[in-house]
């Protein structure tokens, strides 16, 4: 076939399989539509796996840790070794992604993308690490090219390893992340930098609005130049980092390749998914954006992506924590599909 | 002691209780409050278990099935055969619930609370018939005192059977039990009639306003006394049953003697919770409310309740499969309570 018959065959198999499944889901043993969300949620997974019979296999969630070279200008309430205590929690497995993911019997891999200090060896640490943290967004861009490809390509080598994980969670750990995450935010999307700027977790001494003013630095002392979503994502990651926000943002495109449902965390992750979009745009059909944060930027994020999550708890606290809970919803998804009983007949409307 | 001394202790041992629940959830490794609602759960759980360090055990999902009379008056999209066909995919493993309820590993029985015909004998199935389904309440009362009774003690002595079971999901079939379920609310709270009849499983032959003229027929027969809360419950669920309401509300009382956390399904589960809170108002401090279900007259009822529920998933099926989905939310909190690590000292709000 050539190129042309092949995108017509591919777009005939989509729309088949599209119509296969819903009805088969409108056809299982329930009024139709009386499972609301998780309908739409085995639709996805259905799609995603290509099958109107999915087995995901097993979930994972990794949590990406790095530190950034902003905290230097008073952007957090914590010092970056914050980073590096609740690294040591994960590995423990006492922290709360830990205790979340346990409720759930989903395992927990730390990937050091970049924090200041390694970690000695642990099995569930995945060393990645491109540095020892970010340069200083507001003296220097925050990575350099070589150093942005390198932690895209360790996400992708994360994943790869991955055989037999249909579900992953994507969580981090990074003091300074979400001044990162607002600035990539701000440069893929144009909403307004006031919009996505929070307290993280935590309004840092010198206040919120102090954030914003260095927020704003930032962004005038990199002067982004235009360029497609791709460009821009890729130049965003450079100029602001983190390594844990583009080596998540490299996972997600690999996890979309593979044809794995991407549970989406919170602020931070979702922007690793808004930069992996820009990247591979396939990627936004795998995301499952699990909880709306607390974070205030994160609604608008959300919204953006014409994303609606699954839950509102009004948590803030990264990890991965919304991963975990969300994670059992496309589990009872996916097994609605597989497993639950059809009616003999058409079921009435 | 004599009573007045006794009840002075209690009150202060519960006091005492809630402030090292919140200290201890305010000193986990994590800024103050970024575990939102989890938090206000983990506060629930250790109230209900009565411990800083809580140990739920296992979690179990109860689904009371019973047949109505009042379908005979046109009520419902479905007869009454279907409770049956239901109830057997549940002990055959393939309703909504059991996938739900498999995606977190949660057992689920069934108990007979007065379906039409009996079902053969089942491991996961108890057989508390009442009788061969209620008597159509546009007639006559829907149970007798002496059925009425018998379901509640009925339901409390299921509950002594759970030893080890620190999480109860409650679930139900019955065709014709939003019937029942929005006369009783009615009766207990007097919120507006019209307000609380919705299509149920789906929109009756005749149509919603056909159920709610029937309704209103039925509320003008019934005559209801005044009465107090618990008068009025009791004599609610005899005028309209159903079996596996009452079964359900006399459960949810012995489970809220026991200490076990209650987690309240849909809009029926709802309503048996209203009456066991109206039997025994202790009931409602260990209710998690699940979910905010579509059937309309729910989200009335939990307002009523002063009830956030956790999830809104747009869902209507029944079965306890919003309480399946909302039992990892609880585990997750009886988790981060009594094993996230502690901050080493007072963490900055």
């Amino acid at each position: 076939m050539n190129v042309i018959d092949k995108e017509t065959a591919a777009h005939t198999a989509h729309t088949e399989l599209e119509a296969g499944l819903r009805a088969r889901i409108r056809g299982k043993a329930k009024p139709v539509g009386s499972l609301g969300r998780i309908e739409d949620l085995a639709l996805q997974v259905g799609m995603v796996s290509g099958t109107l019979r999915p087995d995901l296999g097993s979930a994972k969630i990794l949590v990406f840790a790095g530190d950034h070279g902003l905290t230097a200008e008073g952007v957090t309430a914590y010092p970056s070794v914050v980073t590096r205590e609740i690294a040591k929690m994960v590995l423990a497995g006492s922290a709360g992604i830990n205790v979340f993911a346990r409720a759930s019997a989903i395992d927990v891999v730390l990937v050091d993308a970049g924090m200041l200090e390694p970690l000695p060896p642990h099995d569930f640490l995945i060393d990645r690490r491109i540095a020892a943290g970010t340069k200083n967004s507001n003296v220097e861009p925050a990575i350099t090219p070589d150093e942005c490809t390198q932690a895209l390509e360790a996400g992708r080598a994360i994943d790869a390893e991955l055989s037999g994980v249909g579900i992953v969670g994507y969580g981090e750990i990074g003091i300074g992340n979400t001044s990162a995450a607002a600035l990539i935010a701000h440069a893929v999307t144009g909403i307004d930098l006031a919009l996505l700027v929070g307290p993280g977790a935590g309004a840092p001494a010198l206040g919120i609005d102090h954030k914003r003013k260095v927020l704003e630095a930032v962004l005038a002392r990199a002067n982004l130049r235009d360029g497609d979503p791709r460009q821009r994502a890729r130049e965003a990651l450079r100029q602001f980092g983190g390594f844990e926000i583009a080596m998540m943002a490299g996972a997600m495109t690999a996890a979309a390749a593979a044809r794995r449902i991407i549970v989406v965390d919170g602020f931070i992750s979702t922007v690793a998914a808004l930069a992996a979009i820009a990247l591979r745009p396939e990627t936004r059909a795998c995301c499952v954006f699990a909880h709306c944060s607390a974070e205030p930027g994160h609604k608008a994020l959300l919204e953006y992506l014409g994303a609606r999550p699954l839950l509102a708890l009004d948590m803030r606290l990264g990890e991965g924590t919304g991963a975990a809970l969300a994670i059992p919803l496309v589990r009872a998804a996916e097994l609605m599909l597989r497993d639950m009983a059809d009616l003999p007949g058409e079921h009435p409307a």
